[in-house]
């Protein structure tokens, strides 16, 4: 039933992480699908190697069948490689996304089909969301340093420290990540209320207040979490302007994507007081380069990112991905929410 | 009605801090409670000098029928300083607990009354550990380290970084403090325990597991939190032979009293990774001296004591200081669970 012969994989390498057996989003651990692909005949080629013409990715790109990537160590599919790619049938993300492909260009190829680890990470990345939410509101990290630096001065902490019951907390988007954050807040006794164009369903269920007037919400939140996917309507939404509209000192909360809000903008929001805080684990570039202005920016309390990629995502994510490769392989498809493109044609849920 | 003639406070300096209004807990803004006062013809002292025999709160003790003192910063109520004291009726704490009253020495001397505001920050100090579960679980601040420090690293981040949802959450007690903190968990979809000598109803009614054996408990939970009172039975309860029966590399919080724990023996579990991370923000002393070996030591991740300060609970607390002073003026009782000692007699839950 196999029809793949090669399938190229570009992990980042584990180094000392690669030691632990369930760390396994890295390439010495190849997502944990060695044994299992070479036992089927398959060949696994594995490789860390992808900037360049004359990369390892490159040179395997014209015999793969299936390309699987992950998100925070892309292979970018441009028009360019895909070109030279003859037999490739399917793409993989191992995680969620597809920022590294160019869609329009797998499209036009024809018979190639995308898709993605649904759901893999989103509980990840709502707990990290709601992590953020409270280390803000509480004004965690200052205290953190006076602790390491030798200090000890209360009045300097509690005077920004707040409490999250009473708050108002709103999420831009109401999707899975939006709707697992809010769950979560339910216990918390604060006003919850998210902004989109289409009421969602499951964001009712949880008695959700919707809003279909950003500005009108944004300046009732004491914290918001941007949880919508990086469109051209959505790049740069948090300009300058759209920071004015935000209460006074109110925090913010990214763990999308970066280019959703204007990196200066957001640094002179921080300096002159109108954001209290912001947090988030997304950049851009990625890697964050060392000079990058939220490294040192006040009140910015950022990670590389990593909220998608704790080991029990890694876990989530090794195991769809070997459930799709098990369906190709037999010619049965995925679960419908996985397909970006399906056969060339780009999914509902993407158009 | 009015008996006292005078109030005797102690508060800490807010210096810049006090320009804020809404930050009641610091000598400046004296709980917003001076005008009120004095209208009734009290005379208010408050002082932050209570260090020595000639503070100024000594000078003002025996001539005080009111003490109120901080649990944050507090004057101790020595044998020595009680027997000075000759007019002294009442004593509140601004917040919770009586760590800094001698008991015994209050009872021998017959008619007063010990009281603080119950539950006025255990919203405050409940979110405070639920933060802290997340970040420890999801190994934020290396994460924030590194973006400090120009770093980008994911996995020696990654390696460590787990979701909350399908772990095992313990606290050490059951009282208000650790329901709030249940209750919080709730839509994290983690398994919660705790350990009492006797079953909590307000517990049972969330679902939480009652465990009467602590060892097997802490051998079952990846993150425990203490939330139990400094007693003779809680003092050191964490030494090393405890910390040896939590799961290798499980992480402990402590919001509650330091010297609940063994401080060496933290440092030593931290060190051989028997603990995965510890955080709180209670030290023996307080404030911690510069070389606290806390402040150092790998995956501790320390704040000064700030949790139950926040503003809204410095609103609650003033709030619930001049209620209790109303209520004395006109001769009337407080609310029951507020009484520590009443008229010379250890109250129910303190015995």
């Amino acid at each position: 039933m196999v029809k793949a012969k090669k399938v190229l994989a570009v992990l980042p390498k584990g180094g000392e992480a690669a030691k632990q057996p369930d760390y396994l989003d890295c390439l010495e651990n190849a997502l944990g699908l060695r044994n299992w692909l070479e036992k089927q005949g398959v060949e696994y080629v594995v490789t860390a190697d992808k900037e360049g013409d004359s990369s390892e990715f490159d040179r395997h790109l014209p015999t793969a069948d299936i390309v699987i990537t992950t998100p925070f160590h892309p292979a970018y599919l441009t028009p360019e490689r895909l070109q030279k790619a003859d037999n490739l049938e399917l793409v993989l993300t191992a995680g969620i996304g597809s920022d590294h492909i160019d869609l329009n260009a797998v499209s036009k190829k024809g018979k190639i089909t995308v898709a993605e680890v649904t759901g893999s990470n989103v509980v990840s990345v709502a707990e990290d969301e709601l992590m953020r939410v409270l280390l803000l509101v509480r004004n965690f990290v200052p205290g953190y340093e006076q602790s390491r630096g030798g200090e000890w001065d209360v009045p300097q902490l509690a005077k920004k420290a707040r409490d999250l019951e009473g708050k108002t907390v709103g999420t831009v988007g109401g999707g899975r990540i939006a709707t697992h954050l809010m769950k979560r807040l339910q216990g918390f006794d604060c006003k919850r209320v998210y902004y989109g164009r289409h009421e969602k369903k499951p964001m009712t269920e949880l008695g959700i207040e919707w809003s279909q007037d950003l500005d009108g919400m944004l300046a009732e939140c004491d914290v918001v979490v941007i949880n919508t996917p990086l469109t051209d309507k959505t790049r740069g939404m948090f300009n300058k302007e759209r920071l004015s509209k935000m209460k006074k000192g109110a925090h913010l909360v990214n763990n999308a994507r970066a280019s959703i809000v204007d990196t200066d903008a957001i640094v002179d929001a921080l300096k002159s007081g109108q954001l209290g805080g912001y947090s988030g684990d997304v950049w851009y570039p990625q890697p964050a380069p060392k000079d990058h202005p939220w490294r040192k920016a006040p009140n910015c309390y950022m990670t590389p990112h990593i909220s998608g990629t704790t080991l029990d995502a890694q876990k989530r994510i090794a195991e769809g991905v070997r459930e799709m490769l098990e369906q190709w392989f037999q010619g049965k498809p995925f679960t419908e929410d996985n397909y970006i493109v399906r056969e060339g044609e780009l999914a509902e849920q993407y158009q």
